[in-house]
């Protein structure tokens, strides 16, 4: 945690699919929509490869620097799944079968179907806590301030689900967005101008193009706690924008 | 680059739009397949916020590391994008406004319109050579291993097209999937045999699960630089499948 202690969270994308470009990530966004929402700004994210070290090394850096870690990936029965043993390598613990975690898939599975692979799925760092898994059952798990979900995303949702409840959100961050017609460079210098008289707010600017037969523009986005300033800070923009001879819209 | 010289990449997505949930990422998937297809392996994604501390913390990491480094977004005109003056900051490097890129937007904007807020995107650090924009001019530039690409996902992967010739890729990385309606748990025990024996490829197995009223099963890719050794562990794989009376289709 930092030394303001504010709350802050960073996310662990172990998968050598996503680094292939096999699999397009669609994890980050969830969790950073859903960590937003929940008053707990994201401040960082890394994508490393199914490799012990690379795993314990983004482990033990960001779970110093952050209030919560969030891994994704890993975690199956087969071979390239290290996530486990990984984190209890970075936090110096063995691993163990979580008795909690064999009961649950002796309940899952048919006499005789409960094989030693699918047993991995119950190893855990010893000392963690499960996190349920209603789809498929394999558990994931938190170990001091790291919480190891799975990488299919149904799962790595419903996961952060039943974990929602014990997370400590921050203040809420509000969100106001003000889409225009002008392109960034005509509307940048008096925009810096709001920026620096709303200081307690993050004005972002980000243009689009709709292709080849449609519009571009730019959307305009006020993020912060305190929502009156949010607000007023998307107003001075919106009204900016008229003043230059475009049109806004509030989104 | 590392010390057997292997050719590898990393990324860093530079933007609080990602981190904040407002937006999904697809730059990295459209760089890792590209890469991936050069024969160039990406190692490691960092997605950080728009601050120039942690852009220049990334960039000095990744690029004693990696052999090619990309980063994407922070390259437009308004106060948030300060992605050419961290990168510079990072080199120890002033920024000047390159003439060559002066001259394009000269080109590009009616006489006046070329405002100092669009001047800014003709800073790069001393010593860069520009990256080619089709789509809006603005040009990315590259300085030593460094990339500096555009966050908008079209110009993004335009200037990467400008780019791809003068990457230098190592042996093209080939993949064969074979997906099967077992799951994981069935097939993990022989399908670690199957790696132990091609050890020279890589075998991933992921799961997947198409809604509650379709199937689920797991696609098993096997990837490495001898087209023939990857072909042969994906045939294993195949045969392994049936033999445990699954059902394989190569895709």
């Amino acid at each position: 945690m930092s030394a303001t202690a504010e709350i802050t969270a960073a996310i662990i994308v172990i998968g050598d699919e996503i680094l292939s470009g096999r699999t397009q990530d669609v994890n980050i966004h969830f969790l950073a929509k859903e960590l937003t929402k929940l008053g707990i700004p994201l401040r960082e994210v890394r994508v490393v490869p199914d490799v012990a070290d690379e795993i314990v090394a983004a482990v033990n850096t960001l779970r110093q620097k952050f209030t919560y870690v969030f891994t994704t990936g890993g975690i199956g029965p087969t071979h390239d799944d290290i996530t486990s043993a990984s984190v209890a390598k970075a936090f110096g613990l063995e691993i163990h079968r979580h008795p909690d975690a064999v009961k649950l898939l002796e309940g899952h599975y048919a006499p005789g179907e409960l094989t030693e692979a699918r047993l991995k799925m119950t190893e855990v760092p010893v000392g963690a806590t499960l996190i349920q898994n209603p789809i498929s059952k394999a558990p994931g798990f938190k170990i001091g301030n790291v919480h190891v979900l799975a990488g299919v995303p149904k799962i790595a949702e419903a996961m952060f689900d039943a974990i929602r409840p014990t997370l400590q959100g921050g203040p809420e961050i509000h969100a106001r967005t003000v889409s225009c017609s002008l392109g960034e460079g005509a509307i940048a210098a008096r925009l810096s101008a709001i920026q620096d008289r709303f200081p307690d707010t993050s004005i972002g600017s980000y243009p689009y193009f709709t292709g080849s037969g449609g519009g571009s523009g730019t959307a305009l986005v006020t993020r912060g706690t305190d929502l009156a300033r949010v607000q007023a800070a998307a107003a001075e923009i919106h009204a900016m924008i008229l003043d230059l001879g475009g049109q806004a819209e509030n989104i």
